[in-house]
C-alpha cells in the first residue's frame, strides 16, 4: 500500500462515521497532511452541515497550522456548486494546497468531473482514482442513488442451512443468534429505510428499531395496498412510530379513516403495487438505502424484478425441514435460469455464518 | 507450536497420503528425528501391508542411519498386538529408540493403552496427547468405527442459496461450480462408500466415480427397498459396475432374477428398511465410512435418526425459487425443536461457498 493509499484508508474509516446521518448526501472523509504530518481531520457529520473539508480546515487551524502547501485527501471529488454549503474547491483554493488525492469522481450531475476540473485550473496538483473501488463500495447508496435515480436495495434474509426463514406455522423469531442480530441492528442504523411486506408486519409484529447498537431507528415502512394492517401493531404503537409509513395504494384520505398514518401512496396498475413504482416514489422522497427485510413474498419480488443490489444472508447452524422458504413465489425450469448473484465475502458471527452477495447483470454504478 | 507439535502435524500429513487405501485401518504416519535431524519417514500405505512406523525404520536405514536413541513421532499409538503385521512397540523397544511422541491413543480394544505401558515397561519415554485434535479428526472415521461400532457418516449436499438441491422438474445436475465438484470427487476418494437413495439413482442416474481428481472410486451403494431400480442405470453397467452394491429388503434370490448385482439384503422393519440396521450391516462388512449424496428424503432419515457425524454444505451463488428442499421429509412445530449442528469452517471453491458442519448431541467418539 502507497503512503497515498494508507491516508485514502483513513479518509474511508472516518468517512463511514457519518453513516445513517448524511443521506441524502455522500460519506466523506478529509484529511490534510504537511510537511510529513497530519494536520486535520474531518468528514460530512450530517446532512445540511459542514462538508468534510470544511471540518478538516477547521480542525487544522484550531491546531495552530496553516493548510498553505498542504495535501489534502478526500475520498470524493470536492464540490464545485453551491448547495447548503459554499464549494469545497472555492475553499481549497483559497487556501493554496498543493495537491488534492480524490478517491472517486462525485457523479452527481451537478460536480462530476468539474471539481477536478477548477483545482487543476488554479495550478493545484490533483491525484484521482486512489482506492477507487473502496471509495465506492463505502459511497454505494450515494452512486446508486445519484446515476440511477433509485436507492441502494438490500435484502437480508436469516435463515436456516436448509434456507427456511420459518417453521410452516410461520413462527421465525430468532433463527439466528444475538451476535447476528447486532450486525443486523447496525444495518439498520445505516439505511435510510427498513422495508417489510403486510405478511411480516402481521405475523412477526417486528418493531425493527435499533436496540442493541448505539444508533438512530431507519424509516420503518410497510407495503400494505389495501391499508388493511391492523393499528395495533408495534410499527403503529411504539416509541419511534412517527417514523412507520405505509406505501399503499388507498388513497390518503381512505386511508386516514382506517388510522392515521404516515401514508405514501403509489398508484396500482393491474391491481398491484409495481416495485419499481414504489423504489421510484421513494427515490423523490430522498431514500437513497432501502433494507429489505422480508417476507418471501418481498424477496421473489425483488428476485423476480432484478430491482435489489446485494444480499446479506445470515445462515443459522439449524436444520429446519419443511418450513418457508426465503424466496417461493417464483419457479424456473432450466437451471439457467436461476439468478445469479456473486459471492464477495463471508463472516462469522458466532455459531452463524453471514454471506455477502452482490446482484449481477446489473447496470453498472461504476463512474471511473 | 512446540518442536513436538511441528512434528506431529508432519506425521499428520504423512498419514493423509493413505488416505482411501487403508480402511477399515486408521491413518498413521511416522517421523524418526535423531540429533536435530529427521532420518526416517513412513506412512501406512495399504491396508494389510507395512505400518507406519516399519515404513519409517527401513527408510532410515536405507539412508544409513541408526535409529538407536532416537524420538519417534507417530499420530497414533503403535499396536501392541499381532494383526497382519508384528506389533509396532516390539519394533520400537527392539531398535532402541529414546523417546516416543504419540498423538492419540488407538481406541481399538486390542491396543487401548497396552502399546503405551509396554514401551513406558521397556524404559522408553513416552509423550502424548500432541495435536490430540487434529489427530483424532484425522482418523475420525476409524474412531467412530472402533468405539461406537458403526461407519462415520458424512452428508454432502449441494444447493443454491435458498436451500433448493434440484428444481420442482428435478433437474439438479451441475447446481455447484467445477471446483466443488472437483472437491466432491476428492472426498470420493477418501471414503469407503458413497450412498444414494432410490430416487437420485432413478432420476440423477449418477456415476458417483471419482474422475475430476487422481484416486479410486469408492464403493456405490444404492439403497432400493424392493429391488426396482432398473439394470440400465450408470452404476449397474459401467466400467466400475463390481463396486456397485443394492441395500434391499428382498432375498437375494429374487433379486438376481431381476438384475444380477451385488446385494447387501438388510431386513425390513414395518416394511421399512431402518438406517441403524443398514449402517450396522455396513459396519460388519468392514466399511467406516459413508458419504450421503441425497436425495432429500435419505438426508432427511439420517437427520431424524440423529445418525450422521457432519455436513458438507456447498451453496452456489444462484436463487432457484420454487424446487427440492435439501431436507422435505420432517416437520417441526418449534424452532427448539430445529436440529442443531456445529459450524466449524467454510472455504470458497470459485464461486462456491463450502460450510462444514459436524453433528452435535450424538455419542462422543472422544479417546482422551
Amino acid at each position: 500500500m502507497t503512503a497515498d493509499e494508507s491516508l485514502m484508508r483513513e479518509c474511508i474509516f472516518l468517512a463511514g462515521s457519518g453513516k445513517g446521518n448524511v443521506s441524502p448526501n455522500p460519506l466523506v472523509g478529509c484529511i490534510i497532511k504537511k510537511d510529513g504530518k497530519i494536520i486535520g481531520r474531518g468528514f460530512h457529520k450530517k446532512f445540511g452541515e459542514a462538508h468534510a473539508e470544511v471540518n478538516a480546515f477547521t480542525d487544522a487551524k484550531k491546531n495552530g497550522y496553516k493548510p498553505e502547501g498542504a495535501d489534502v485527501y478526500v475520498n470524493l471529488e470536492p464540490c464545485s456548486h453551491t448547495g447548503k454549503t459554499f464549494p469545497c474547491t472555492d475553499l481549497l483554493v483559497s487556501e493554496r494546497v498543493k495537491r488534492v488525492v480524490i478517491g472517486t469522481k462525485d457523479p452527481f450531475e451537478k460536480v462530476n468531473g468539474r471539481g477536478i476540473r477548477k483545482l487543476r485550473k488554479a495550478g493545484i496538483e490533483v491525484v484521482t482514482g486512489v482506492l477507487a473501488d473502496e471509495c465506492r463500495e463505502l459511497n454505494k447508496f450515494f452512486f446508486k442513488y445519484v446515476t440511477q435515480k433509485l436507492p441502494y436495495v438490500t435484502l437480508k434474509i436469516a435463515q436456516s442451512i436448509d434456507g427456511k426463514i420459518a417453521l410452516n406455522n410461520f413462527k421465525s423469531k430468532w433463527i439466528t443468534g444475538e451476535a447476528s442480530r447486532k450486525y443486523v441492528h447496525k444495518l439498520r442504523s445505516e439505511y435510510d429505510v427498513v422495508l417489510i411486506g403486510k405478511n411480516t408486519a402481521k405475523l412477526d409484529n417486528p418493531s425493527l428499531t435499533v436496540r442493541e447498537v448505539h444508533g438512530r431507528t431507519p424509516y420503518r415502512i410497510v407495503i400494505d395496498k389495501d391499508s388493511s394492517l391492523p393499528g395495533s401493531l408495534k410499527l403503529f404503537t411504539d416509541n419511534e412510530k412517527e417514523k412507520t409509513f405505509v406505501v399503499t395504494g388507498v388513497s390518503k384520505k381512505a386511508v386516514t379513516e382506517i388510522y392515521s398514518k404516515n401514508i405514501i401512496r403509489v398508484k396500482e396498475k393491474d391491481q398491484k403495487l409495481v416495485l419499481k413504482d414504489i423504489l421510484k416514489k421513494f427515490y423523490a422522497l430522498n431514500i437513497t438505502s432501502v433494507l429489505v427485510e422480508g417476507g418471501a413474498n418481498l424477496y421473489s419480488q425483488f428476485v423476480k424484478s432484478g430491482l435489489f443490489d446485494d444480499l446479506y444472508l445470515f445462515i443459522a447452524p439449524k436444520i429446519i425441514g419443511k418450513g418457508i422458504s426465503s424466496f417461493n413465489d417464483f419457479e424456473i425450469s432450466r437451471l439457467s435460469d436461476a439468478k445469479n448473484l456473486k459471492f464477495i465475502y463471508s463472516e462469522n458471527f458466532e455459531k452463524d455464518i453471514l454471506i455477502y452477495y452482490k446482484n449481477v447483470h446489473r447496470n453498472s454504478t461504476d463512474n471511473r
